[in-house]
């Protein structure tokens, strides 16, 4: 079993904020994330795939193909957008680091399979010191 | 003369565009970077102040004192915020990084003459790959 | 699951040795690493905790949370402190970045489960050649 | 357990083929990676070894005796070399970042486990981008 | 006056080594990097270019159009290539960082000049430890 | 005119405090960086050297005797010190990364010119946040 990580990175606008809860509890939980301007993020992606290598190749899966998949299936979607009001598999999502996570990997699971192998993770970092990481179920 | 740079972070929503023309003409010259939805970044910023060390500190300036200068200037006005309709320094600005850094230049240039030190360069990364300098006038 | 994964930043002095060694011994083994007059690094410290998204927040976590936490039990007592004599977690502990990791984890482990997580990773990175992983027991 | 990385680099020239295709056709599979007249990489290696921590020493492992295992097993072998031709360990073998890492690993498994400790995982960066991490069979 | 960088990246096989010159004479002066057999790096390029802001767009110059321009004239050549062998603007060259600064300044200064810029700087990154800096004649 | 920038690092503790204060006045003035205990770091330095490029080797300067003479007459000295009481060039002399700069410039300067080109920076990083440049007087 081999793990290959591949790195792509957007940048997006999102906000933090629960519709029922007032601007002030927004505020009071989710501090300055919640700003009703919105605020944004060069977001870090890195989707890492398992797999036995395939003895023709010495590939486990063809890092191009890879590249392109995630491009459209995800970078195309949120890249220079924002998060919360324009990305198809986030509608009426909380845009969370966690939940941005679970969304991509449910994006990505199936075409990954596709190609012969496995998604094994999907990593997002916000900023320089925070991330998150999703293994699947 | 000695120079000393101090970096600090924010993350901030914004957009290219120009009020007189159309969603189709911004779109045209400023790409994807004029979404009317928004789109943001980590911004990185660089404050290098120049000077003679201080011989009764070995010091060109207190560093604690930049540090807090540059937050309560610049910082606790543009992080987690819209820089095109949230930061007074900016109203009614163009928010590509080359006016954000002459902005910002414009904000710290008298306050760190007044800590005894000369303002030498604004550097603004948007990005992994773009950066803007502003050295003043 | 997920995985939520927080850096903060601590610089301090240290020094690798063996009490019962002489200082000729403690070079031996410990090679420079055992100057007697200290040396020291800016530690990276990598802290993962687990659980279940809360479905009212749409957060494992609160990140703010979490890294008040951290602050307060261990960035405010080794932060610009001699790791060997200073911090009451490591007293006569031996300083390797391995301990220090165990010594972290044993500080932040309850803490971590009241807030409604489980503690997951400890990283410590000492240069940016060598660091330390401490999955607990 | 604990686990204790090492990260090494290496710059090498290499290329992807299959000898049996025809350029045409490396060209249609491996991209501008099969360019006949070679092209290269920093690359870097992060070897992650684990076990208990020795309690005379405070140790897993002496670093200084990981980091000139490396250098003398793998870094001497393969800096500043080409990938393809000049390295016994991957003497006829496909150069892709996959069967370099495992082709490590095959190196190094032995002579750490003859250190007290266990190889857990080679990881192998091509690029800021792609990496591989192996974790032995 | 403000300056803005692009930053863009390219591996690439070379070799130093001066045809008049012994292989042994080529490994006295010029080390491992003189191997016959190549090596390689992932090279950054750094290209600082300066001027007046449009007051009409408030850009210096359209990044989009400098990143293209960078990418036709230099990334097209060099990636994924030899650079003693297979490109046109270093033919009969010697490959060290330093030349390749220069030839990259001569291929780029005219055309930034067309775009209303000057180039300022080509910075040249061959590894994490060694960059070369050209600002023209 | 060339410029070619060198990377050493080193680790190494140290304090910021005036003999002729108290204890009190030395935590007033430095905060935390006084600690009577010590600190440390992880310094980055950057040598970077100017000059014509040699038309027999197509180098300004061989990068090798660079790093050596680096080592030998900086890193020799510092890396796993402590920067206030082991280090000949620094004694007596205050350790703010200013004047550790200032001294590390006059310790390379003449070697360097020996070399056949001139030294023309000095930057020294003492966290990611902070760093000192110096150009000569």
């Amino acid at each position: 079993m081999i793990y290959i990580t591949r790195r792509e990175r957007f940048t997006a606008a999102h906000r933090l904020f629960i519709a029922e809860y007032s601007d002030e509890k927004n505020l009071e939980v989710f501090g300055k994330c919640s700003n009703p301007n919105w605020h944004g993020h060069n977001y870090q992606m890195f989707v890492t795939v398992k797999g036995e290598i395939n003895p023709d190749t010495g590939f486990l899966i063809n890092l191009i193909d890879l590249k392109n998949l995630i491009r459209r299936k995800i970078i195309a979607k949120v890249d220079h957008k924002n998060l919360n009001i324009e990305v198809d598999f986030l509608t009426d999502k909380f845009t969370s680091t966690e939940v941005i996570a679970i969304a991509i990997w449910e994006e990505l699971e199936e075409e990954i399979k596709k190609m012969g192998a496995l998604l094994h993770c999907v990593k997002i970092s916000e900023t320089e010191n925070n991330s998150v990481e999703y293994y699947g179920k």
